[in-house]
């Protein structure tokens, strides 16, 4: 991929049409570009401020030719596009964050697999195919423990929990016959995560770690400053700049950690902006979104210096009742993603509460 | 008018595609809402971010009639919008701002009018349709003074200034026979605007006054806080309250400020978001524009209180070539308008310089 800097007018296109593509176009049009989004569902959130939607299926190698073409940059919302269509792409146009990111975040026993190679501690997994491996890793690693999808995996889909050895039949019907992976309880008293930024020529910067609150397994509340020692803090962001250098990153990545006595554990990486980085669009002058797309744009990264104490609430199903008496707070910012169907577990929104001025 | 709270998904039209209309759009988004712009011109700026365009004329009432009934509101980013269309568009939906800020902001003598009908202090002007108007009023005013088209006029275009009586003939002419008005020349210090807030439930807000200097007649920079006395502040946004009140206004209002030893003197009122306003993108919790939009929409007015010191600089014409050195400033927020084609006095976008924190 040779480097480059889009000016002004160029187009950037987008993978995935939901809210963090939304997100992730009006920040191109801060900057003064426009947007095209590649998603295979109709009426996709990001398409209302977007100034192209294509709406085709990662299949149809044809609409993905007509895509490419019409951009000048790749990026994407999520991390679990097919490989063929990523084959064809990058044949046509380059694609930020490169394919060694994706490759390794697809795949949760590669991901920890390259995480152990920095020197990176995570909690103790085994790959399971079989029931004899589940019987394997479960005596390797004991219960309580949780059985994951190796691929294609968010917000607590294809996860099953093995209280002890006897739910290990349960848990791997849960995947269906896909790979999988079994991870050890990690005893964490709190997790927190980073949003990492790595730009074309190698600047790195790192927001202020946030303290995540989950519920259900979706992310339900994200707080800055997390509850970290110096040190720890030191830790979280030199690790995620570890990660973001080995990878030669360029963009945003989320970083999820559990704060143990041992140290910090990376749970998950993952090569995007984060719902855990949502904060940042009310506490700092420049948001995880147009960190991304000037990371993807080739240009400098912005100031992501906190210049106040955040929580961010997210918005989920039938929270949505709560918008009239929240829009009416102070120091409150409402962000609602446009979605017009209201789905139990459904990320409709979120809500960021400004605590105090950081300055 | 009668009342109504637009939901997550409903769509707001917009009079207007430039920048203005594309901020809009983008806080628009914010709140779950799409947006429709209507404009003449090819390739609006604001089309970039907004879920449907319309390109057709003023006097199109088929496109305009289809443009209604596809929204459910209809705001605008500029008053000079012809009243014909105005008076088709209101028989099909509410129209906010109402057609009385229209009315009183379209012509400098109404508002002049209605300005001092209010208590409100203004230059001294006089209606000048003829050369012997020109006399009489230069007579009375005196010079140096404005000669300024009564109707139409931006960004210092349509004006011409007289330094002595001699340069009557020259400026009236310059008013290619358009009705005019005189406007005396005010001694002033500085000026500053305030952006003021309407509700449809009639709650006001005010951010924080902002203070403008002008080059070749078009905005430079707006910087705050103003350099004002505390009672001084207390009158501009009082001020504005008033004329806000005293409109029924709905949404959001600039209102430009003539600071004098005599007091406060108002240069003139636009009845939406203002480019003096910028500022509020990176110093408040909630924006200008979301602000517009909140009040369109019927909803509660959000929390604008400044948290930052900011200057705001617009970047004009070849001040583009500036835009690779601002992007790797620290506690700098560019905000660029997409527009492919750089002109000589054309607003290219703006860059809010935080100073520092108000907390």
């Amino acid at each position: 991929m040779t480097d480059f800097i889009l000016q002004t007018g160029a187009t950037i296109g987008i993978l995935g049409g939901g809210q963090l593509g939304r997100m992730l176009s009006v920040a191109a049009s801060r900057l003064g570009f426009k947007t095209h989004i590649f998603e295979p569902g109709a009426n996709p959130p990001a398409g209302d401020v977007a100034a192209q939607v294509t709406t085709a299926g990662y299949d149809d190698l044809g609409a993905l030719t007509d895509f490419a073409s019409a951009v000048d940059v790749i990026t994407y919302e999520f991390e679990n596009i097919p490989t063929e269509a990523l084959n064809h792409l990058e044949k046509l146009r380059p694609i930020r964050p490169g394919r060694e990111a994706l490759r390794v975040s697809q795949d949760r026993i590669t991901e920890k697999d390259f995480l152990r190679d920095l020197g990176l501690q995570t909690a103790p997994y085994m790959a399971v195919d079989t029931a004899e491996d589940l019987d394997r890793a479960i005596a390797a690693i004991g219960t309580p423990a949780i059985l994951k999808t190796r691929r294609f995996g968010y917000d607590g889909k294809g996860q099953a929990r093995l209280k002890s050895p006897a739910d290990a039949a349960n848990a791997l019907a849960d995947m269906a016959g896909a790979p999988a992976i079994l991870e050890g309880f990690v005893d964490f008293s709190h997790e927190v995560s980073v949003i990492g930024a790595r730009s074309a020529s190698g600047q790195v910067s790192c927001f202020d770690p946030g303290e995540n609150v989950h519920r259900d397994g979706i992310l339900h509340t994200t707080t800055v400053p997390a509850n970290l020692t110096a040190s720890q803090r030191m830790d979280a962001v030199l690790l995620t700049a570890n990660i973001l250098n080995a990878l030669e990153y360029v963009g945003v990545m989320g970083v999820e950690l559990f704060v143990t006595p041992q140290g910090l554990i990376v749970n998950e990486i993952a090569p995007r902006v984060h719902n855990s980085g949502h904060w940042t669009q009310n506490g700092c002058v420049i948001d995880q979104f147009e960190q991304h797309i000037r990371a993807v744009a080739g240009w400098p990264l912005g100031d992501g210096t906190r210049h106040a104490d955040v929580e961010m609430l997210n918005l989920i199903g039938d929270d949505m009742d709560k918008v009239p008496e929240i829009s009416a707070e102070g120091n409150a910012a409402l962000h609602l993603y446009g979605k017009a169907e209201v789905k139990a577990g459904r990320k409709m929104g979120h809500v960021n509460r400004i605590k105090k001025s950081a300055g």
